[in-house]
């Protein structure tokens, strides 16, 4: 589409904004900038603020990096998780996941990525030294590593492994197996042999 | 996506705002507003500023409804442009698309939608009472109807064509025909058999 063609520079303006979104191109910029015009001026004022708000006030929760309001984020703040269990996560979306579920009562580590050369992000790119800092206070006795089970995840677990396996803390890792709801003939054999491997008793399998 | 587990009310006020755009769900809200947050904050607080412009300094220009950051937009304040000759189209993307044609030098004349009973939009929910003033005004010699070819584009086509037909002014439509780029035998019979009635010389098909 023709850019000088665009009746108002504001018009014009605001579908540059969307378009840079991902995923959004120019065409559909359009449409939602339409979309927003015909809406409430207070609705889209509201739209306004959450933006601004969200690159002025939110922070890094400072114990475990993740998304905050405040200086340390409620999971952290919170005196009913356990905070000598601690789930290192990639990133935020992980950490919603894992909350999704109502079965981790932990805190949690937020790397901010993970150990992927090919991308140029090494070790030093991720919160790997805050959480050495926090494994040396002494007061964490498990780590559960959740990271993605592709070369890059693999990489940043045994990183991660070979870092903190001299001290005296637990090290586990999320369990792999057939998911729930999956068929056995399309489940790949790394996921089915290991799950052989790692039966479980038929009892616990029925605690969820 | 549970509401509960976002680890920041920011960023689900914001996530919140970005699902409410058509076509947008939950998950690429967050999507969209993780993007956002690695951005430079700059970046976003010029995003907010446009959106919050779009709303506040945005407006319909006084004499054809386009959108316009001026009481009278470029297009009808500008003395290059024939004003006796007026386009009317139901929006602002259909200025946007004649104008890119830059085949056309009259001024345009936006409804804001077409009549549609089954959605509740009649006459009165259009702006023809102020293109009713525009040819009473007697400045105009002809009106182009440039309206979708669905069942309401013909309605609005038909109500306009009798309220302006007893002036002293001609009234043209978009020629319909085959497109360019069209293959014979996928175009249907009605656009094929009218642009075989309204064959034009073969020289005027080479101008464009």
């Amino acid at each position: 589409m023709n850019t000088d063609s665009f009746p108002s520079q504001i018009l014009e303006n605001a579908v540059k904004e969307f378009s840079q979104l991902p995923g959004v191109g120019r065409k559909s910029a359009l449409r939602l900038v339409l979309f927003l015009l015909k809406q409430e001026k207070n609705d889209v004022l509201r739209f306004s603020d959450a933006l601004k708000k969200l690159c002025e006030e939110i922070v890094y929760c400072k114990v475990c990096y993740n998304l905050s309001d405040t200086e340390v984020c409620d999971i952290c703040s919170s005196t009913k998780r356990d905070h000598s269990t601690v789930c290192v996560v990639e990133n935020i979306k992980d950490v919603m996941a894992i909350e999704n579920t109502q079965q981790f009562f932990g805190v949690y580590h937020v790397l901010g990525g993970i150990i992927s050369p090919m991308d140029g992000i090494g070790p030093d790119d991720l919160t790997i030294k805050p959480l050495e800092d926090r494994v040396n206070s002494g007061e964490i006795k498990e780590l559960i590593f959740a990271l993605p089970t592709t070369m890059e995840g693999d990489t940043t677990n045994f990183y991660l492994f070979r870092k903190f396996n001299n001290h005296d803390i637990k090290i586990t890792t999320l369990a792999r197996g057939v998911s729930i709801g999956d068929e056995l003939e399309y489940t790949d054999e790394v996921t089915l042999g290991r799950s052989l491997i790692n039966r479980t008793p038929f009892e616990s399998s029925m605690k969820l």
